[in-house]
């Protein structure tokens, strides 16, 4: 089966129809998880899918899936697939291309006349975004046991809307949590990032993904006017933290893996001629690796005790932290291989963005292949990629699934 | 009369009574320019006058003035006072006392049976604060013909009401412009600061008032994804910035005189996984000498030159700008002599804020008189003066305003 190849013309107008769904004017979409927009997503999808003979199901989360039988039952099903919600102003292909090359390669799969050992498996986690519903992730984090389904029913909207009323009134609340027994998974996304672009590659074998760690700063300072007070008489929380802010920039500076981010900053109360008494700023670290993003937190946190000589100016709290993720050494060859196979050029890649794929990769053998964005913009209307490259991307999953289904056991 | 003296009691009083106008429950006051409470404060004070047999009269911005006959009606007048509307959230003394210390002085002299040589007119300027209609000062800036009448008339609050419309509704829209041929002015004020407080003297002589000069500063920068897009590959406007402001604080260590804030910061758009895309922020930088003051603001520009190497990252712009001013070498003397004949402690002193008596020194012979205040602390409900201070003040205020009067022309 190593010859068979998707459609590409019909991936990129299923692409295309999907697009239509919550379509904004500047091209990208809005559908937020769960909305109107969303169940018409789910409900076309559906659709295509049930056109293949495929069996449609909900779990308790509303995670939709879709079988296509092995030739046996015993055989335990590979899962393919992604996110189908979006950013207020997302675009047309973060989450949706891995869905949606997921049916391609099912359909194609279908058209050969093949019947895959094993049982394969479309799915469209609910509510990865995290926009309208916090966290992200949150349907395949309750399938993998990363949260409790009451706790995530629970969680509301900003109009107080919970996910279990939001399941209801769509009609996509399932029975049941979903069984995790499966013989593994691949997820295709784009990179959402600009490296495999620079690198003129048109594949990413993803290998892991990056820890992270999130913290609040708040720099206190001591309100004073601007005209009357001395500057050795002043507590000025901007000199202390644009300091810290520096330093931190050189802590990182250490290696080409490390990363960090100040996405929030603000002085207050902000009026021109007063020394503000308060600067809050999120940062946000990441590293590949445990050890040196642990490194990190500490340096980080040495560097404050350093600064902060009174001890009492600067209060740090972590808010998130997720570990790194290392994908599975068979899946990783896997994609690897089919790459070779199809003689694309590959590149290496841990991911810098969480995904579904890492919560799965608690329960099961898991992998992930990228394909490059144009100058790396997601979560943006703007968000574009190369025909060729999706089909690229669904051809890399198609031969990968091939050769997972030839392997008895992961 | 060397040995006059003010009724501290009695204006310590009418400090109490007037603070009880606009007063909040956290024990400032909300006076707002032109409000039915600034209207009431001035009708206050209006009674107040014509208890002594002054005469009130508005001019066409609405400053309030009440003369105090001399001995002829052939001299100038010498011109005390200072303004009794506030900040939003402001507190009890800031423009009250050099009011009231003024009332205080001409009750004074009206006690004694003492007639002047000069007449002596108190004055209430309109708007000093400039937190309804902005700019600050600008009833005093329309005097000095800072600003045309017009315009200044033309101003609106954030509701859309004109100065004009807001002086026909109080009643105090007077019929033109006032003459500015004066002998002097004094104007007694907090100092708003904690220069005088540490030092341990309880009067400021004022020889002066800073020069400014503010800017809106805006780093650009181009968001991208926290977690996938390496740091090599980023233009951080976070980064910039910090850079750009620990930078200006290096050029401001230089000396003891120059003063540097950055009131406001943020970035934009604020989402702590995304570089941000924009910074921006404001910078007060002051300095009591032209020339160290326009060095400042070259060094900024050559620094931001050598920062921004593609020279499209930075910009500048200077939003205001106020030369340093020097009082009146007589008025300053005269304060001097009027401390020591007290045999008050005092400290020549340059002033970090902007006040009426900037304005009124482009017309006439000015000079200015600080006492401490609690902390340095102002346009805050908690500002707080000792008694004992306010009395001192008035004192020099009274001894300064009795030898200008024995000068036939300054």
């Amino acid at each position: 089966m190593s010859s068979l190849r998707v459609n590409g013309d019909r991936l990129w107008k299923s692409l295309a129809d999907m697009a239509r769904i919550g379509a904004t004017h500047k091209g990208g979409v809005c559908r937020l998880a769960l909305s109107s927009e969303d169940q018409q997503a789910r409900e076309v999808l559906a659709n295509w899918c049930q056109d293949l003979g495929m069996e449609v199901r909900y779990d308790a989360m509303g995670n939709q899936f879709a079988r296509y039988p092995g030739k046996t039952t015993d055989t335990k099903p590979i899962l393919i697939g992604s996110h189908l919600d979006s950013q207020p102003t997302g675009g047309k292909y973060d989450g949706v291309l891995g869905v949606l090359a997921g049916l391609e390669v099912i359909r194609t799969i279908s058209e050969a006349g093949h019947q895959p050992d094993h049982p394969i498996e479309l799915v469209n986690w609910t509510n990865e975004e995290g926009a309208r519903f916090a966290p992200a992730m949150i349907g395949s984090g309750v399938f993998a046991g990363a949260f409790e389904l009451n706790v995530a029913h629970g969680i509301i909207d900003e109009h107080g809307t919970s996910i279990k009323e939001a399941l209801e009134t769509i009609g996509h609340l399932g029975p049941e949590k979903s069984p995790i027994d499966y013989h593994a998974s691949l997820e295709l996304h784009i990179e959402q990032g600009p490296v495999l672009e620079q690198s003129g590659k048109s594949v990413g074998v993803v290998t892991g993904v990056q820890g992270m760690r999130w913290y609040e700063c708040r720099v206190m300072g001591k309100a004073a006017h601007a005209g009357t007070t001395p500057m050795n008489m002043r507590q000025d929380p901007v000199r202390l933290a644009t300091e810290l802010i520096q330093q931190c920039y050189e802590l990182i500076a250490e290696g080409p893996e490390a990363k960090i981010t100040f996405g929030t900053l603000k002085a207050e109360p902000g009026s021109i001629n007063t020394v503000p008494d308060l600067v809050t700023f999120n940062i946000d670290i990441r590293h590949p690796d445990a050890a040196r993003l642990n490194a990190l937190d500490e340096a980080l946190k040495s560097m404050i005790v350093a600064l902060d000589l009174e001890a009492n100016r600067v209060e740090l709290n972590e808010i998130w932290h997720s570990a790194p993720v290392s994908f599975h050494p068979e899946c990783i060859k896997t994609v690897d291989k089919a790459c070779e196979v199809l003689e694309l050029p590959a590149l290496k890649i841990m991911s810098g963005a969480g995904h579904d794929a890492v919560y799965l990769s608690r329960v099961m053998p898991t992998g992930m292949i990228f394909i490059p964005c144009q100058d790396g913009l997601s979560h943006n209307e703007a968000e574009s990629i190369e025909k060729e490259h999706a089909i690229d991307g669904a051809n890399v999953l198609l031969q990968a699934v091939l050769q997972l289904d030839r392997q008895p056991d992961i």
